[in-house]
């Protein structure tokens, strides 16, 4: 830190993201990437041409983009935001409507309160239960804005759009984001509550189920008075948040819903898969509704584990929090990688009951 | 605008970028973009291969480019900083150095009072001189961090290294902002200057000289705790700020410096030639060192001027700043576009004339 660095932020605790060691070739499942390329579309959607015209600024609008998104998701392009992630998404949403605080989830996805530190905006968490599930009833009785992943970030729990309703009901004075990371391994999402409620933002991402961590899209549907909203802050931070390439990539990813809706299913079927096999071999585990599962073994500490599967070229995340400090986070990777997994895991268990 | 937007932010006045129609094709001068496509090596560089790994998160320390500049420049990786262009990059600065306000010119970039309007910072201004040049010395007697473009965004013109080294030795406690969009077209970079002071950031951008205005990458050059502050907000708000397309593109683009060389001198070529033919027909105009020229002509109002070109198919920006409300900025294209200008200019003149 320089002597020069805005005093009001020297205490800022940046997110840290999973590792992406290059010491060697790791079976990479410390990010929840998809282990599927993107759809076809978007490798026929990438061309010189389009590279060529690097030269031109992108839309700062990315109508091409945000019209795809409005016609899959059967809204108005006026109620769809875009942004560089869904970070970014989510980063203006915090400044957007952070003004009386936000509270989230005790366990959820580790930038929420970064964001509020980010911004100077009071973050509150409410805690999940014993068995790491969420109880919508909490978040009523909360204070300030509302965010929470669904399924919830770290556990894979899901909330139904009903219990999702009632706590958007409970105060419509509050905004309540509902970021749908992982919403397409099975869960229900919210967007068509968003025609119904004008304190409702859902966010989403093309990070997870579209197989575009690397383009960096994220989006936000809501009442056209919220989307307005984040349009004025991008267009007070940055314009031009999309690149050329990432739009015209974007537009093709989510237009090709049936292959989205081919490796989610297939992600899915593997994660079940894994569910059992891990459960046979005395593991614990969330029923995960996500791309991913957190898992502990009475046999093994977390870290133990997550460093033996590193030292066998299987990167898992090993979060560290308290509440689950003995978990690693798995993402469900093709059946071939999991096979791996499970394999490694065999051996691990074999050298600790030694 | 939503009930739930934040009160401090309701009275933000966003930028409003160059306008991109989509009515008809046009003669696009009017935001400052290159002539000519990437370098071949970016061409060659976004490969069906890269699009695929596009499901995997991009590289969020984006080595690849960060040691690309880093080479290019002659200074360490821990010297260099990247972002989502650089108003992501501007924005990150005006955060981390805004604690005491910044100082900038009348006429300059529009972006950096939005910047500080969006972080809630005092922005106040220098005049610039009757004949729009930027004196030094008001600078070094101005408040707060400080900010510019060199040349300067609207005017082209420019302050040789050792007037700006002036500034920055004039209070070593202050962070001296020096923006370089425009440095390729014939001016001298001040980066050699940052190994010398502390105090003393270099922004850069992919947009004008490199061809990639569409690939939003930007860049800072600075001592490396300056760099250390602008990756504590960057991990703080959008660790994986630039996709995995635009980082290869970028490091292509910047290894290239035959290419750049190139094209840079033909635009020089092509402004000179601009300069000679707009004052044989009466215009008046500063004397830019950047890739565009802001002319005025005696016998046509800048907002007229601006208009007709537009009903012809050639887009130039009308600023409309009180200052230099009857002046058009043009974007220096290829010769062909030049001309086309030209000959457009003359049948608009011939008109007025009647």
């Amino acid at each position: 830190m320089s002597r020069f660095f805005s005093s009001e932020l020297s205490g800022i605790e940046p997110y840290v993201p999973g590792e992406q060691p290059k010491d060697r070739k790791y079976i990479k499942l410390n990010t929840n990437e998809s282990p599927f390329p993107p759809s076809p579309d978007v490798l026929d959607a990438v061309t010189r041409e389009q590279t060529a015209d690097l030269r031109l600024y992108s839309d700062p609008t990315a109508a091409e983009l945000v019209n795809a998104l409005a016609e899959v998701f059967g809204t108005d392009p006026q109620n769809v935001f875009v942004g560089n992630g869904s970070d970014e998404v989510l980063a203006f949403a915090f400044y957007a409507y952070g003004e009386k605080g936000f509270t989230g989830p005790d366990i959820s996805y580790g930038f929420y309160p970064v964001f509020s530190q980010f911004f100077g905006i009071d973050y509150s968490t409410v805690a999940l239960k014993s068995d790491l599930s969420l109880d919508p009833c909490d978040l009523i009785n909360a204070k300030g804005s509302i965010v929470f992943a669904n399924p919830n970030a770290q556990t894979g729990l899901y909330l139904t759009p009903e219990q999702i309703r009632s706590v958007v009901e409970s105060d419509p004075d509050r905004v309540v984001i509902v970021d749908e990371a992982y919403i397409d391994f099975g869960g229900e999402s919210v967007i068509p509550l968003t025609k119904e409620y004008k304190n409702l933002l859902v966010v989403g991402t093309f990070s997870k189920s579209r197989s575009l961590a690397g383009a960096r899209v994220g989006f936000a549907v809501g009442d056209g008075e919220l989307i307005s909203d984040l349009n004025t802050l991008k267009f007070s931070f940055n314009p031009y948040n999309l690149n050329r390439l990432s739009i015209v990539a974007g537009a093709a990813a989510v237009r090709d819903t049936e292959y989205t809706a081919k490796c989610t299913a297939e992600i899915i079927r593997v994660r079940e898969w894994l569910k059992k096999e891990l459960t046979d071999r005395g593991f614990e585990m969330t029923d995960s509704m996500a791309n991913f599962l957190l898992v502990s073994h009475p046999g093994i500490s977390g870290k133990d584990y997550f460093q033996r599967l590193r030292e066998r070229g299987v990167l898992v995340r090993y979060l560290g929090d308290e509440r689950i400090k003995n978990c690693v986070r798995i993402t469900v990777g093709s059946a071939e990688q999991m096979e791996a997994l499970v394999r490694e895991t065999d051996n691990i268990l074999a050298e600790v009951d030694k």
